[in-house]
């Protein structure tokens, strides 16, 4: 298993996925920009890895300040924070993690400087650790909902390269597989980064688990035809009632699967729910450079001068969903009273 | 308007549309079999193109025959007509003009075999000027459901380079455009040839129509956001029930319509219906190389030895579908008696 973020001697080493699969290599981000760079620009993705990347960020952060204070230090994290919440809006756990770590700063405000600074970045790896545990139990609870036999089909990549653990809908998906059910898996390519096609398909040929590569635009025939069995994919942000933020496609994902009476599932860590937040519609959605839809393979896929518009997400309204699968069990509709009850 | 394809001393001179937007380039093709090639790799697609260029491919096959009598000349045709039937399965308009082109010399059989050679070139270019002049009324009818304002949504490409006219669903929106309605369009990629972004997104610039091309999972994340007023496509084959085979994704896209109330218009010629078939399950639905969607712009998008599954077109069953738009005007549900009167 490719590891999508590790620690290296003080700073984050990163996994760039942007090359992937055609090649593996590595990038160490000297400070706290960097890493947010990395974010911004996709070279790590997923919400869980994300947010354990900003963590990893803000521990950089701590460690290059200047300050002579707690107060100065922490004057230098917002700023640190306010500008690795800017990088990507739409998945709540990258804000989550960071501000986990301002909780923590508060906390050992008392604190010796360097026991502060040395403090987050144990926060920080326990962060990724927790996340590692939170997919396992996600992919426990997940593969009890696949049956041997299932044909699961799965959007963007949601595995190994998305979190710092096994992940969540493909960490079901390996899962119910290492369980020993007889599975395979529909991947939709994921328009336009590819997601599926360059990082869910290199994980399950690593795992040898049986799939095939579809357009994003072939599962409706594939639902008709009755090769389908449930859909399973990630969330970037969850909002108490249920609605899903997901990676742009899994709107109608989810519309298709109920008008075939296929079951529809959301994996996530329940820090990807924002109990503040009702309605999907609230939910920021990241609007990325249309240069991403235009270009395949670093070349023009349209006439030069044509526009696009790049959604990197959409929401799915709570109706359309069959249950959200977190590390503490799963979850059905009304899922506000379901899942409140989990954290508290 | 780039014409995709003509008639040019005695062979059929080919824009070939694998290299489009990038580079305008004919390809003249020396006999029937080259022509079927064409077809079948996809240097010209669109149902109502291929028509033609069958047609055209037919007239090759009379006037290159060693025949010495009507007899034989019909045996070189029924083996041509075979192989360019075989070409591509799923539009019905290729069935149909090769088809006519063997009504054509069963009514001249009589005739001296120069006069019949003569006939059948004459019936190939008859049937280009008939498909030019159904693609003008279709695009009349088609552009009266098409309001000042309205953001349309097209799959695929259904132009002048679809056609041998203006096109079918693009022509609609041009000739409403030409009318003076200020619209704008939609335009889906269409994965895995990008017949949208290439082809659609060419035409529409040619045209001065503003657009904008998105991922083809994009769709329903902007009809959530009442983005979208109609969606208008194409059609590869018609059941006398109004099941709609078209281009993978259309299905989806009708279902998302529905769901979200939204008009969902098919445009295409009469010859596209295949009044022979009820039922749109009935429809053969072309397989095409595994390698037409691992590969973008000459480079693999997923690892090396991943299988993928490649299905050209898919059925949208008719109970999706507000109104289908022909030569002969609008018809709506139920579709088999209204599109039936207008055949006798």
């Amino acid at each position: 298993m490719l590891s999508s973020i590790e620690w290296n001697k003080g700073k984050p080493k990163i996994l760039d996925q942007l090359l992937l699969p055609h090649k593996t290599a590595y990038v160490v981000s000297a400070n706290y920009k960097e890493t947010g760079e990395a974010i911004r620009s996709m070279k790590i993705r997923g919400a869980p890895a994300i947010g354990v990347a900003a963590a990893f960020a803000m521990a950089q952060a701590a460690s290059a300040s200047k300050a002579k204070s707690a107060a100065a230090l922490e004057r230098d994290l917002l700023k640190a924070a306010a500008f690795l919440k800017a990088t990507r809006p739409t998945a709540v756990n990258l804000a989550w993690a960071v501000d986990h770590m301002l909780g923590v700063l508060k906390k050992m405000v008392y604190a010796k400087l360097p026991r502060i600074v040395q403090g987050l970045t144990e926060a920080a790896l326990e962060l990724k650790e927790e996340d590692a545990r939170q997919c396992a139990a996600i992919g426990r609870a997940g593969a009890e909902l696949i049956r041997d036999g299932d044909r699961v089909l799965t959007h963007c990549n949601t595995g190994a390269l998305a979190t710092a653990g096994i992940g969540t809908a493909l960490g079901a998906i390996t899962t119910a597989w290492d369980s020993g059910k007889k599975i395979s898996v529909w991947v939709d390519e994921t328009r336009p980064y590819l997601q599926g096609a360059r990082l869910t398909a290199f994980e399950l040929a690593h795992a040898k688990i049986p799939h095939s590569l579809i357009t994003d635009s072939t599962a409706a025939l594939l639902m008709s035809k009755k090769m389908v069995d449930l859909v399973i994919v990630g969330a970037d942000r969850i909002t108490a009632r249920g609605d899903v933020a997901n990676k742009i496609g899994t709107y109608g994902l989810a519309i298709l699967a109920k008008e075939h009476g296929i079951p529809f599932y959301v994996a996530a860590p329940l820090s990807s729910v924002d109990f503040a937040m009702k309605d999907g519609s609230e939910i920021p959605i990241e609007e990325r450079p249309a240069t991403e839809v235009l270009n395949v393979n670093g070349k023009p896929i349209a006439p030069a001068g044509t526009k696009a518009l790049h959604y990197g997400f959409d929401v799915t309204p709570h109706r359309y969903i069959s249950a959200i699968i977190t590390e503490s069990g799963v979850f059905r509709a009304p899922f506000e009273n379901s899942m409140k009850s989990a954290i508290i």
